[in-house]
């Protein structure tokens, strides 16, 4: 099984093979094993499978066309609106909307995520995390009737596999591993842990199709802006106040 | 391997026995195979073995004994920096210090966390995740020395299981799995939800230790109360003003 994590890879292309009931609803009960705060599972999943619901939330992922091309989306939200009810429904008065919360219901919904990932992937599903879910949760949480206390955080889009593509590549260990203390990088080490990676074939290709000088201006002038950053950032928070986080 | 991940338990009690280099290393590269934004990998992981600096973080995580017993000590971090430099050795402009990157390298931060959590059960490993971490962030990167743009997110104690405890119970699948929108709960169903989690044995003793009138009580008054709920906000606040993701 670690072979397999080892050899994973991201699809984005699915067959028209459905995910049944069961087998979805099995890797969903694998990953509630996942640890989660004091047991209180701070976490939703919304599964999107009808086509117009799969419409609805295309255009909040950018139109990336994984969403309207997977048997199943998952939603997977940061949640302390089920725990609120509950506790407000048995005499317990929660301080829960807070940014502390929302942090420890983060957790735990990415918990809940990458252990049913681990699951379906094992199980030969394939699948994409879309990290435009932050982006537009606003809009995302109008289309799925997302209520206070409830952020999404990651969507995951699921299918079987089309096609299998090549790997991409990582850092090397040592470039995320600290040894006791967080040993700060400097330009030597950063040239060093950075030379693989920008010299893969890809990578330089990568550079020329996009006109720039260099890999790193790729993702800092077109794929994740200040201006974009900065303006979503803006409405990250806004939603943060507005689902009642941020007291 | 669904099997393991299903019958897995936290555990708390460890062995004496090592976790060696090779073995902790292996792990961690499978982790670093999780999904991770725009392979940007904005993640790091401080590992610790060293007693003294188990010592210095212990009370940050408020004296929980796992964090001297266990052989290793992992903090997962969300990590700008290591980009950013890279960017700007690289004459890119990067706009990464705001809450979208935050919240992109909390999530990169949480898949490889988890990732290696399930690599290392897989191969007999034990281990228990510390809320503590955001509570006292602050405290953290002083024990670390953890620069701008970098903010530990979740604390994970490893060794060898000395013991294996019950497995606690979860909520029914039904009560997170929501089918194409959010159906908001109701009073009726919040008591079908968490009927069976409110009428175990341990936790009626729970709530008669505590000397509350309900279970939800001893979340809401003890172990999760309001004050330090917002309290805790203020300082993870501060900490990502001072670390400098709240542009």
């Amino acid at each position: 099984m670690l072979a397999k994590m080892k050899d994973r890879r991201t699809i984005r292309k699915y067959t028209t093979q459905d995910i049944s009931d069961s087998l979805l609803n099995e890797l969903l009960e694998v990953a509630t094993r996942a640890s989660n705060t004091g047991n209180m599972q701070l976490y939703s999943v919304v599964v999107t499978r009808d086509q117009a619901n799969k419409e609805k939330l295309a255009p909040a992922h950018f139109n990336q066309p994984m969403v309207k091309t997977a048997p199943v989306v998952l939603t997977f939200c940061a949640d302390a609106n089920r725990f609120v009810k509950w506790a407000e429904q048995r005499k317990a008065v929660p301080g829960f909307d807070n940014l502390q919360t929302f942090m420890a219901a983060t957790i735990d919904a990415m918990l809940f995520a990458q252990c049913f990932c681990t699951a379906a992937e094992e199980r030969g599903l394939g699948l994409c995390y879309l990290g435009t879910t932050t982006y537009n949760a606003d809009k995302i949480i109008e289309a799925l009737s997302l209520p206070r206390l409830v952020v999404p955080i990651v969507t995951v889009t699921v299918g079987y596999p089309e096609e299998i593509p090549e790997q991409p590549e990582r850092l090397p260990l040592e470039a995320v591993v600290h040894q006791e203390t967080y040993q700060d990088y400097v330009p030597e080490s950063i040239d060093t842990l950075y030379r693989d990676k920008e010299a893969l074939e890809a990578n330089i290709r990568f550079v020329q199709e996009n006109k720039k000088e260099t890999l790193a201006q790729v993702f800092t002038d077109i794929r994740y802006t200040k201006a974009n950053n900065e303006y979503f950032s803006e409405v990250f928070l806004k939603v943060l106040r507005e689902q009642g986080f941020m007291k």
